[in-house]
């Protein structure tokens, strides 16, 4: 990689003086009580983002873990640069009635080859939120047809019947209000929002490392499975049944929390036995940061869901699927943007030639090994260090520790997210080395030397 | 326009032996009862949009109402080719938090130079159901804050209120679910998808050409106005208050709808009275079609609106809204894509250098007269022509010859779109000139003989 930057720089505090000017600026046009900084891409390369006052961090956040191979990597950039691209970019179809010639092709190259286990349908959204919402309402829509064949005396009536979707304390599905309706992961969210009656089981809270809780963790994974099981069948008499059952491989946005392959195979088989369809939201973990391409793929089945989303690394949204949830009433004008195909179909082909899941997995492997020793280092301070791949996780002492962690690190040039309570959530890109992981490590311990 | 075909150009039945093979290899990966054909947009040029078979069709539809100024217009070219703009496309920022430097700049010189009356702040987002679902998500937040203030009694409580939307039959704001809840043009649409209990007002069945029938519109509007005092009085004493006014300014996917200014003047009042926000969605009026930038424009008010919401031809997503509806909460990942505000800065240049809303108004005018000479030669046939610049519809007598019309017509390289029951819309982009106008009105002429 070489025209990667070889280290943080640091010029000004974050925000800088020109980042308080734009956001003073923006303030006038939009609510900026989100904005961190402003950032210059041009000057961005593969792990390092520069913000517009010449300070270079090593970004382990990505955009809310939305850039897959690094800033301006020259591949993408060829993409870009290649004049048979540029009618994709420039005329954008109505997908759904008016294809490019070279659509099915270009799904075939991006989505299709990397399609999970048991599936061969895809369809894309322009972001999670709708992808999410389309999964959902296919899942509405199969449920119906099913279900009508074997009992037609109670869905004679065609409408907007009272079905449900089963979701998972400390889940997030997104933010309009179909999705809403399943995310849980801050009460915030939801405040002042109308939503729907629909039930929520709570999500296992286990023990770290795993292997060394296993019975304890059995114990809670089964009790959140009966809990599941319960809610769907109150859920059926109150009239209003779970078509689907909507989860996360690991509640990214609630703190990622972890959940064994257990769990899912015996929740996955909950969903046959009670005839919901299972869909498996990808959006945050899915692209190859768990070292597998679908974190799902960690569960070792061969059947593992019947739709799975996703969105963010995979550049457009949009969920597989499988046969059985095809529907004429997926539609919106758009439908996705086939100039993100041709960029997914680049990060494809750069993820294999570089073998950047192997990457990952060696990546990964160190972080966590370097946070298990930060762990032991500094019992008082840092707990329940955890991950798979390079999507690792691990808890601070209380929610102001972490948040003084994440602003000190920054300042050392390494950008952080937080997630649940008072988690961190470390989200590199896919080309995240070994040598980033040592320079993260680094930095890292010294923060948490002034916290301790 | 030296860069446009001069005519259509018909090689094949459409679709194409092309179009249906590539239909069948889409068919393997997605439902595709939808397609119409597959397009070589690499060959379509200005109003012409050009199949994979060869087929060059004067597009009067443009993507269901999204191409601004037709296929490869030379200016979008060059925004692609310009290098300073590589970054925008190839690194897609998380926007709510890490904006690039150019986005205050950008925002300013695309959406805010032409923000509807009383408005200065806009917020992007990816398509327009994500527009909707967030507006809708403003108004709701905007009203428990503004309530709370003066009868705090019956907002103690936080959590996930009652509060509804007042939309109108025949409205259509999108298919995610809470977009949903608000659409009403096709019973198709909601089949088997949960929804809100909202209330649903008549929208005004009026007679064409309004100038004609002022005193039987006027009574019919006065009702339908007195229906929304009614229901918004039911929804609050049922618990579930209106929180906000859905409504389009020409309801299009419902049948090109037309209400008087007097009309939204009214409601607008009915809004303020009640203390309901006013949401006027432009996503397929929006961008210039009705000769001027936005339909609510024509009528003639200061403070038309509190919330406009728009997509399609605007290439992104997004809403503007008044300084009190901004909410931290209306957040997501992408939040947008700032690489479509640098093609909408370009588009706005275009129709400011080629006076292109003064076009539309001209060309517009000639294809309403068109539709009234024809009107008047096939009574039986046609009715109710009717429309706002290039915006226009005609009734067709029954929904059989409509569709006869619009394939008829296809195969005569005119590309025309259907809407509510039996109508057609015509969407030309903007770049629709008068000798379009007459070239359409011939075979569209030639069409209806066929048909008499």
């Amino acid at each position: 990689m070489e025209f990667e930057y070889d280290g943080p720089s640091m010029k000004t505090e974050v925000p800088g003086p020109r980042s308080k000017e734009l956001t003073k600026q923006l303030g006038e046009i939009q609510n900026v009580g989100a904005i961190n900084f402003f950032c210059n891409y041009e000057e961005s390369r593969g792990n390092y983002l520069v913000d517009v006052d010449g300070n270079r961090m090593l970004d382990v956040y990505t955009q809310i873990s939305s850039i897959p191979i690094g800033y301006n990597h020259p591949s993408l950039i060829k993409v870009m640069s290649n004049p048979n691209n540029m009618s994709a970019f420039v005329n954008r179809p109505a997908l759904g009635i008016m294809p490019p010639e070279n659509f099915p092709e270009k799904l075939a190259e991006s989505l299709l080859s990397v399609a999970p286990s048991g599936m061969s349908r895809v369809q894309t959204m322009a972001c999670g939120s709708c992808s999410n919402e389309n999964a959902y309402k296919a899942m509405f829509i199969w449920y119906r047809v099913k279900h009508l064949l074997f009992q037609s005396n109670i869905f004679l009536n065609p409408g907007c019947p009272d079905f449900s979707i089963l979701s998972f304390m400390g889940g997030f599905h997104g933010r309009t209000m179909g999705c809403l309706a399943t995310t849980h992961s801050k009460a915030i969210h939801k405040l002042d929002v109308p939503s729907f009656d629909w039930p929520i089981a709570p999500f296992p809270k286990l023990k770290y490392p795993l292997e060394e809780f296993t019975r304890e963790n059995a114990q809670e994974e089964a009790r959140c499975l009966e809990e599941v099981e319960d809610l769907i069948v109150q859920w059926r008499q109150k009239g209003r049944p779970v078509a689907g059952i909507v989860i996360e491989p690991i509640q990214a946005e609630g703190g990622d929390n972890h959940a064994t392959p257990d769990f899912f195979k015996k929740l996955r088989n909950i969903a046959h036995k009670h005839g919901s369809a299972f869909h498996v939201d990808e959006v945050q973990t899915g692209g190859g940061a768990t070292g597998k391409f679908w974190a799902h793929e960690h569960w070792g089945m061969d059947d593992p869901a019947d739709i799975v989303s996703f969105s963010k690394k995979m550049l457009t949204g949009g969920f597989y699927h499988k046969d059985e949830l095809q529907a004429y009433r997926i539609f919106n004008t758009w439908m996705g943007d086939p100039s993100k195909n041709l960029f997914l179909a680049e990060v494809l082909n750069v993820i294999r030639r570089e073998n950047l899941l192997e990457e990952v997995t060696r990546s990964g492997k160190t972080l966590l090994q370097g946070l298990y020793q930060l762990q032991d280092q500094y019992p008082n301070l840092l707990s329940s260090a955890r991950g798979q791949g390079t999507f690792c996780a691990i808890d601070i002492r209380d929610d102001a520790t972490r948040n003084s962690i994440l602003l000190k690190a920054r300042d050392k040039g390494v950008l952080l997210g937080g997630c649940g309570d008072r988690s961190i959530r470390f989200r590199p890109a896919l080309v995240f080395k070994e040598y980033h992981v040592h320079m993260f490590l680094n930095v890292f311990s010294d923060v948490l030397a002034e916290h301790n």
